[in-house]
């Protein structure tokens, strides 16, 4: 018998109680033993919840009780969430989270802990929702070099954007819907601005090299920006635009990033639409691999949640493992090469040849055209179209 | 130190050997110890194989050498390979292995023989190569009461159906250019007839609801008789014809089967092409997921070899565990429902209305039409059939 905690009755929260209660015998025959919820800790009032006696305000309920061997944190944060965990592995209680603030800005020191005290800190809700995704990084294609991981990480913008790409929808309409539905929150920033994404990011790569990169230093480009003009220019270069979550190792140098992205209809990642997530993993041995569907939500990342509790309590977790550094292994963002879609109400085409070299001009509306440039850095980008009379803007293009 | 043994020095097995060697620094860093590969078995000989010291011809000084813990079984078929496995697992060695046909016409009793002995029998290589989908669905997925499983599990139909699809050629002419390729075996019996699609699907199956399924009882249909016309009625009907590996539980009862079918191009499984697999797992916390990457191939598959040498080095793998049955939960193919798409050369478009109801007629040549079906089991669709005048043939449609 494993006895839980969850910390935290909110969306997520929640869902970890029903699905332990709805999916209560086959859980038990796959993990061996029952698992039963015995606290949940809350700020507020449940009244006439049916769980109501598990409730509790004193989280020193939980930390004090040897019962305890496993805790859910889904408050997230990475305030009362990080004293909480510290404690709680502290205690020598596993700990299993969905918290990607947390896991991304103290990740490695929460694994050390957790390691030093013989428990397990497990996060496989932390990056897409219920789709499984730390494990199979962490644990099946541990056989692989691993080089690079890019993918759509975020439901929200994914949504917005397949409304504007399928609807016509302005981004403002866009985010209005997907706040009507649940999809967004009434204050979107961490969404829209690619925060969430970045952290997520931050998480495979830190799993994948082993080495902590710091969120903050991550280039993040959100999604307020992107026009339904951009969306049509894609179109008519067989793209859509997606924001992109990217990261690569070359040697002991690590590179990531969160950007809108045009994205060719050849990729897997441009059928990826609405709420859906999908993780391109790119290894040595097994070329790449991805991983597709619902990346948030209450029941899919519960199920991950869950499977990290059994994984907990029956001791069976490869342990995880990545180191702080000083942040100079990132390699700047300004000295990376990309290709670039590029807007400018210039008319003069042949300057922009001589500027990019033999571009093609795709046109939707007067007074302006874009093209696709040939590798550049950001640096070469900024200092050409600096020249351009007319420029606009500028998105990267996957290659 | 982990001392390891390849049982077969085939495609598979040089894999397992390259990737061990290539990436053995990673490797070591991940497993927190070195995995060294101590000996080779093979009928054959290597001369000036770099490893030439290694290589073995009596099993027996694997199985009598205490240091080997773990043995990669990658010679294939259910005979040496079985009677192999059970002795190694007897002797307290782990096995891992990418060898579909033994793990689903003796999965059961090899899982229960390594749990006596305290040991691994692990097979993440047998279904889609390289992508991690059994340890996902054993491990990341246990959360969930999994309804449904369906999928593209084999690279060559797949690359045939492509070759088909996307540029004109006959399933002859499909086939020499995938045989050329190395795509296909010089007799494709197991690939074209779905043989070996139905091994996966009852590893999956069994995995899944946990009753051992007898492949041999599974209804399997291959892609012999797919014509170039299908193919185009299927375009038309804004489809594509993948071979889908398929398995649902209702309650205590299993149905599993292979066949071709017209997939919308709405789905995620339409838009798979050449060697690649594509696996959908729907649960009922997370939804759908799917898994996707390339099935076969020299590495892919080693790779996931690998990554279960290492698991049960560490010895942190979630014991499997499925039962055998004698076979009577397996629902009848006969009476389960599916949508149709019939081809008949009758212009009795009247009489095919008054069977099928208000059906839509697709004609893209003289003399015969097509339509899709509703819902009807296989018995009632045979009746219908039989009364129509040229009926020519059907296909399942994926819903």
């Amino acid at each position: 018998m494993t006895k839980v905690a969850i910390l935290g009755f909110g969306t997520v929260g929640s869902g970890v109680y029903e699905v332990l209660k709805t999916n209560k015998s086959g859980i038990e025959k796959r993990a061996g033993q029952p698992v039963e919820v015995k606290y949940i800790l809350d700020i507020r009032d449940f009244p006439g919840h049916p769980a109501s006696k598990l409730f509790t305000k004193n989280f020193d309920d939980i930390l004090n009780d040897d019962e305890i061997s496993v805790a859910a944190e889904v408050i997230g944060g990475a305030k009362i969430a990080y004293e909480f965990t510290k404690k709680l592995l502290e205690a020598g209680k596993s700990v299993v989270t969905s918290n990607k603030e947390l896991v991304a800005t103290h990740g490695a020191e929460l694994l050390e802990i957790a390691e030093k005290n013989g428990v397990s800190y497990l996060f496989e809700a932390s990056v897409g929702g219920g789709i499984p995704i730390i494990h199979p990084i962490h644990q099946c294609l541990t056989a692989n070099e691993i080089s690079e991981i890019f993918g759509i990480l975020n439901g929200t913008t994914n949504y917005i954007l397949t409304q504007m790409i399928k609807n016509g929808k302005s981004f403002e309409a866009a985010l209005s819907t997907a706040q009507e539905l649940g999809y967004a929150e009434a204050n979107p920033e961490a969404d829209v601005e690619g925060i969430d994404a970045c952290r997520k990011i931050a998480i495979l790569a830190d799993l994948a090299f082993g080495k902590e990169l710091d969120p903050d230093k991550i280039y993040t480009e959100g999604i307020t920006n992107i026009e339904l003009t951009d969306v049509e220019y894609a179109e008519k270069l067989g793209s859509v635009i997606k924001l992109i979550g990217y990261c690569r190792r070359d040697g002991e140098r690590v590179f990531a990033r969160v950007s809108p992205m045009l994205v060719p209809k050849s990729s897997a990642l441009s059928g990826v639409d609405d709420v859906f997530n999908a993780i391109l993993v790119r290894g040595n041995a097994i070329g790449d691999a991805m991983f597709y569907g619902k990346g948030a939500g209450k029941l899919p990342t519960a199920s991950a949640v869950v499977s990290d509790i059994i994984d907990a309590a029956l001791g069976v977790s490869r342990p995880i493992k990545w180191v702080r550094t000083k942040n100079d292994i990132m390699e700047d963002i300004k000295s990376t090469k990309s290709i670039w879609f590029v807007r400018t109400d210039t008319k003069d085409k042949a300057y922009a040849k001589e500027l990019f070299g033999n571009v093609s001009f795709t046109e939707i509306k007067e007074d302006e055209f874009a093209f696709i440039t040939p590798l550049l850095t950001e640096k070469e980008l900024a200092e050409k179209t600096g020249k351009l009379n007319g420029f606009k803007k500028f998105i990267r293009v996957l290659e």
